[in-house]
């Protein structure tokens, strides 16, 4: 099979042929016809993630946010056969510890597609206990969709849905309106909450207005958080910070209301060792609670498929351009300048 | 009325004779019989608590922490009558906010009895909107331990069953176990916990397993976090900052499993402004939460008087001493010097 | 003041000046702007409800689903003033109970507007415990959609919101799509839902498409539930029963996957003492819970109000007629004969 | 190995040699050290049960409670060696599909130990997927203590922990006091409710003093719901039907104030088709729920095994006899006559 190959850290990803994977008893292997390339990819590809204890077993095939239709079964999967059209989780999950039985298989820690074992930057992927791994596409999801789907659509989800617990009629503050924040303002919108989008750039929030926000706070002019308390009377029910940053997220614990909830999904990286101040005195006495969201388990993506199947949530919305395999390396290189917008996914192998 | 009133800050409490109060038309005053002398007092004695906009009117007769008999009520009251066997919440709901609609009346910020308002170092209290802050007695609940109640162990009962959410099952660290340490110890303990206390003093840790820890740490000797983490198998399932401190809060978060509950109790007052670097990368990719808890509700007291009722919890163990009125500035100036022990309570006036 | 005043159970109601009503110390006036007819008015006036302990002093003036403008308040009320726009619930709150504390005002049993006293087919109306039992109208929410959020609208919000606790991707199956029927459908939809509509009317169904069912099932041609059990393959998630009759409720039931719950909204009258044969057994062997809806407490109208202030929620759209105060014999007599359709509401005096 | 066996419906069981089982891939062959006799075992042996769709394959070798230690494992098995000390839930789960995977493994219909393969009467017991269906068992729970968790002590479990949620000072009304029932009381009380038992019998009321219920109703003098109304004044939280009929299913639910909750956990097997008349109107206007429990998910087995371990729970003092496996029949055919009390269990082969 053709594949992108990354065979050395922060070098060219080599576009050759590869072996085709077979499915072990409890695998299946995915015919993939759409992958994004994720800022996840590039970290990954720098080297960024050694602290995580994610270190890169070279070559390596990058590539965890695909759709495609299941090429073979282990002889031991009984949800799935050939023919069906499929997605993946960014977490694995083993389908045997207690997190997996809870609903919270997004921290069983079997590893990831495209960093432990390889993904979906080749024209074959090999998904490890399909049963739990494989999710089904509605009708009327394309694989377009699906891709556009992970990581960031469906990690705003769980944090938006699950973790945060949006209900109607909340004010949801959402900072940094990238790939994860403007995913967050159309899901919480379509959840029925009034969302602020807060950036520095007007471009992404005018973009935030288009996805859902009912109002917009550009961060550079004026303090964020007093702008946000202004405009929902007291403060944010939930404040969400999805770029991760010390400015971000204590600008979001600030502008809630008593009872308050933050929720951090970005990582902080650019803080020594993650550490980041936090108001913890003011928290409790408004009993504010800082939430955190990683991924998204296996078990929400059912109601998360339902709606982008419904028409009302639309991640396609966000993928900006489709590109082959061979041109894997100008959207990374891209990255390096941040001169990349949207989604960008591999559709051609 | 014969009351302890503080005329100056830091000054002895003048013990005299005052005006007894009278009720408005929704208000109840209650003939005081027991009243705890809170650490909080001694905070607000020494004028700690301006920054959270707490400053003392004076005089002021200090004292939330009180059981005792309603003397009589204003004419709109429906739910008490003189005669009537009562404790008090440490924050007062006005009634009529939707924090007070939804359960989560500590939140209210119609302020609190013997900071904002008159409490129960005097004889007679005052107590407004009395249909809500007034809370019944149970048959076998005496006035010493209605005073043992509150705040501290009220406010352990709160964060541990409310808002930690504490399960039968459960390894719950508790950090730091003086007063709300020690209650919480006892509430995790009842609700079906494994309790593991971590404090420097060994003393205060084989006091702690007597009210139900099944193991304890010595924080002085190695890293606490590891010795719980080893304890557990890898990770308690919740922390609870009893002290506030920036080594309990961190030790704490450390201390976790992935998808644990951090539930921050203290106030950290030594750090500048009360920030708190907190390990947020690390949290985040673990799933960890970091709640707050202040103070509890008053829809949370008849499930924690039912527990008491029945024997299975007794705050009244923690009770060390009681006094009358005019040895109030011995236990005061005691706390200057970190010179008392459990729960000291005034009984006689 | 003008009002159609009820003088005697099942006669005509007298169109006629009536003094202005006067509000006590918590209590506010409201002008009315507009007021619905409601099929609970026709059974009022019937006389049909003695059983519940409602029962008629007369003279009586209905009419509990309102919007109008605020008049007057009692000088103990701090939350409204002259000139607020307002709607209010079907359940009064006596803002003093531990229903009225922990979000269940539905069940505090202070009585109903209109039903226990004076209501909205006056020009003005009286409101006790203002501060609770108003509600502010957001802006973009005008007193014709206020009016028609009551009490068919609010409740279906109730029932899929609080009660079944509809979640995105669920297939909820609506049993008769009259008023609360089609309500139901409508918002559960708007919560991400798969909404199948069951019927034995054909325009009832082809309505409740546009309402946002994704699928239909006439009740009169086959077993309904085993229609609704193909149509999700195994079962729906939730089955809504908004009729109230042996056959929706047990259909309802039936048409359940293991785990599944049903809610019960609407009352079944025709059976004696509403005792309805319930298949306990099956319901135990797959673990399905019948939970019952009651109105709509206070603390849930926020959520619902931003719903329909974003526009993802339109009660209006149900509005069939709106007509002055003399004509309100008229669509009584109609709901005699089931001449009905849609809601009826008084705009005019 | 040595094991009861049932070759015909009804017909003494026989003592006799069988193979002993191998285990596929997955499984676990545990040697068992006490299994209970349980009266599901009876219902089973009689034909009773062919409407559930559980039908005996003969022959078959029952017992579902039970405790051992692991003998062998297959080469997939993860979380478990030969030595461990273990037990078996109820439900049997197939670890791929929803319900296993968000902690709802006793609706997943893999079947169940003992009906639908082979079980505890013999001394060696294969177990499927004995990475999720084999459940640790904590030191200082011993086998006996074990066998008496299934199934009438978890089931009681599930119901009062999971299903009710039944939370500190609430009332809880048990209605009938045998095996499921005794074990709801202990159960309930633990959490810290106030429980009342109702029963016909004066002898097992007592009991049921002795497992913390404070008070008792003597069902067969006088109305039972009206009692528990007033010694709860005004009605309980939560009413348990734990034998299941007519008369215990109406009384519980008529026993529950507004917003209270009704747990169904037996079996109504006497009515037709277990159709029960429920007062469904008088249901809906309190918001009283009818909820369901079935068996016991895995995922509440260390909640519950904590609890014993610590002793806060002690099913064992449920426990009457033990017998050797040769006396099994003697057990069933005292169950003919409702001859047994409390809990019967083999402990020897």
């Amino acid at each position: 099979m053709k594949a992108a190959v990354m065979t050395q850290l922060k070098a060219p990803l080599e576009i050759k042929d590869m072996p085709d994977p077979k499915p072990g008893p409890a695998d299946a292997v995915v015919r993939v016809e759409a992958c994004g390339i994720c800022r996840s990819d590039w970290h990954f590809w720098q080297g960024d993630w050694t602290w995580l204890g994610i270190q890169a077993q070279l070559p390596r095939i990058m590539g965890h946010e695909f759709g495609g239709v299941v090429e073979a079964v282990g002889d031991q999967v009984r949800n799935f056969r050939p023919g069906d059209r499929v997605t993946v989780p960014f977490h694995l999950a083993c389908g045997r510890c207690n997190y997996c039985y809870s609903g919270r298989s997004n921290l069983c820690g079997a590893g990831t597609l495209g960093f432990t074992t390889d993904g979906g930057y080749g024209r074959l992927a090999l998904v490890p206990n399909a049963d739990m791994n494989l999710i089904r596409l509605p009708e009327g999801v394309d694989f377009l969709t699906a891709a556009a789907l992970g990581c960031r659509f469906m990690t705003a989800y769980h944090a938006v849905a699950d973790r945060a617990h949006v209900r109607p009629g909340e004010w949801v503050a959402v900072f940094g309106v990238g790939g994860v924040g403007l995913s967050a303002v159309q899901i919480a919108s379509a959840l029925g909450a009034r969302v602020i989008a807060v950036d520095i750039s007007d471009a992404k929030l005018e973009r935030a207005r288009q996805e859902g926000a009912v109002a917009v706070v550009n961060a550079s002019q004026g303090s964020p958080f007093m702008q946000v308390r202004q405009l929902t009377d007291g403060g944010a029910d939930v404040g969400i910070d999805a770029l991760g940053s010390l400015a971000t997220a204590q600008s979001s614990i600030l502008s809630l209301r008593r009872g308050g909830r933050h929720v951090q999904v970005g990582l902080t990286s650019q803080q020594e060792q993650g550490m980041v101040p936090v108001p913890v005195d003011a928290m409790v006495v408004q009993e504010i609670d800082f939430l955190t969201s990683l991924g998204c388990p296996v078990t929400s993506y059912p109601g998360l498929l339902s709606l982008v199947a419904s028409g009302k949530l639309d991640p396609r919305r966000l993928v900006t351009q489709t590109i082959p395999v061979e041109q894997v390396n100008d959207v990374l290189n891209a990255m390096t300048e941040f001169g990349t917008v949207g989604f960008n996914i591999i559709d051609r192998w």
